[in-house]
């Protein structure tokens, strides 16, 4: 079969890519071709990724490169990509081009190559928010009102719907997930208001300061990249009638406070790894921070047999072993005595 | 002030038009110039309004009129302008043009214009509908999620959220309004499959056979257009604050079965008026009809001070007033009686 991530040399999407390549099947059908969309090239870190016979890196933006889809008819897509929320509050014709114009192209191309592919859009947790008629819940759940207070959650709750219209319709067989924010991204801070709740983790264990814009209070819905991979394939796999509806479902969360995600930082690498976390209050991150979830729940991704990691440290663990070139001797010295001491 | 009502040819656009010529102002303003844009003329129906010195008809594609608006400045838009629920249903890229390209185009030149104008979008209530995982409760409320059916229903929600967010990032001041389905409307059934909300009323009482296409136990919620025009002036009349979230609010609704339609029918226009109503289902109104809410609560626009009709019967006496030469004068008699018994 042949498949297509768009944003496919990003984080996610070349993480996804190597899941993707290793299992070598989808479905229960073989992979014989992935084109990896994005406009940027497969950086390092994923070159593996771009070096297999089986992968097509197309570098470009996805609102020029969907005409050609057309003709592609791939059997699978995961939609990705997407211009993060700093981005779209900082340019908002960015943010309708590449989130809401680029993802109504790809569906209008999928749905005139006249296969019905099969299609996994990443929506975002930011599909919610307070309003002042609708306050949110402590916990969103899949079936709370969406009230969004950012385009970015806007553009992405809207694509939801579009998704679920033209698979109502029969062009694409569409289903959206919810992403929580996937922690710990690695490499440089990005434009996301979320981008802090990897680099509280990434720096100090590369033993660089780090700033903690918001109260150690904060609580959140996380994901590990592994999970977050493995809940895309598992929507992609499910029947329609295993997604229990149309409209978007959650991924599953690890609702964690941000002062629990630095005491696990502190048990697995050490106190001086964690001292290297400063807190310096920015109001716009914190005014952001305060219109988002604090925590999620996914009944309908449990019903797929989803789970969250159990806890913090597993996620760090997770960083230190997938890019030990990017965190200290001793920081990686202190995990291993963390990890013998937990695993009996 | 200036005012554009897009759709403004319509039956509710020029009903509308006609309640503002009266008024002369619109949130304590003077109303100077009241601008229709349509892709049609004014029909006979609104010749009155077109008349009006005040009026300028546009005629054309709404697509096409956008970008004049940036120029005109207006101070206030009431955007009704829509291809109907069968319409959209019949030609998928027809329903994105008129209902999801157009609007955007609308407020991206109402954003290009600077001035922040006023906005009330026709939303409907069409954007609930009974998905898998979210069954419709037996009332639809202003926080239901909705989950809608339709590709007209999809694209009224997804609109709802650009008027949010483009109202949340200062470029417009917007709100929109869920329009119950308006009943009883003049002239010839329309494209939409609620048009025979209208028929089993209208048709009757001209004399003619209507078709009931659906089981008489069917409820539904419905506005008299009367309530509907003072519906969207309340919502433009309101501040932010009194609206109570950016999110859509319904406007209030009259459930009713269509067997108490027709009891009304008969105790306004008589036993032999009632007769003409013959039952005979279609399918495929039918199944659009059963992904239709049964009724609507409007908690939010009763805050405005906003009412449903009390009952049919008035919704009907109110369609007779309205248009008197489209109703029999068996009927006419039957209905001036009805109203001498009900008058004291």
């Amino acid at each position: 079969m042949k498949i297509l991530i768009t944003g496919g040399t990003g984080f996610v999407g070349s993480r996804l890519a190597r899941e993707l390549l290793a299992r070598g099947t989808l479905d229960g059908r073989r992979i014989e071709q992935l084109v990896l969309a994005d406009q940027y090239p497969a950086p390092e870190a994923a070159a593996d990724v771009a070096r297999d016979p089986r992968v097509q890196v197309r570098v470009g933006k996805l609102l020029e490169q969907c005409q050609a889809f057309v003709a592609d008819r791939f059997d699978g897509v995961f939609h990705l990509a997407s211009a993060v929320s700093g981005e779209c509050e900082a340019d908002f014709e960015l943010g309708l081009r590449s989130n809401l114009d680029s993802t109504r192209a790809l569906l209008d191309a999928l749905r005139a190559a006249g296969n019905v592919p099969r299609l996994v859009f990443s929506s975002s947790v930011a599909v919610f928010g307070p309003d002042a008629g609708n306050p949110m819940p402590p916990l969103v759940r899949d079936d709370t009102l969406p009230t969004p207070q950012t385009s970015y959650g806007t553009h992405k709750l809207v694509c939801e719907h579009l998704v679920a219209d033209y698979t109502r319709k029969g062009f694409i067989d569409g289903r959206s997930a919810r992403l929580m924010t996937v922690t710990v991204r690695p490499g440089r801070p990005n434009g996301a208001a979320s981008s802090f709740f990897s680099g509280i983790i990434r720096e100090p264990l590369a033993g660089q300061e780090a700033i903690l814009p918001v109260e150690p209070s904060v609580s959140h819905p996380v994901s590990s990249p592994a999970r977050t991979v493995q809940g895309l394939i598992a929507v992609f796999e499910a029947t329609q009638q295993q997604m229990g509806g149309r409209s978007g479902l959650n991924l599953p969360a690890l609702n964690v406070k941000v002062s629990e995600m630095l005491d696990a930082l502190e048990a697995v690498a050490g106190k001086t790894t964690r001292a290297l976390v400063k807190q310096q209050p920015d109001p716009t991150i914190e005014r952001i921070v305060a219109g988002w979830s604090k925590g999620a729940t996914a009944a309908r991704a449990e019903r797929l047999g989803l789970k969250p990691e159990a806890q913090f440290a597993d996620i760090i663990l997770q960083y230190i072993a997938d890019h030990p070139g990017a965190v200290t001797e001793s920081a990686r010295a202190a995990a291993a005595a963390y990890q013998r001491a937990h695993s009996r």
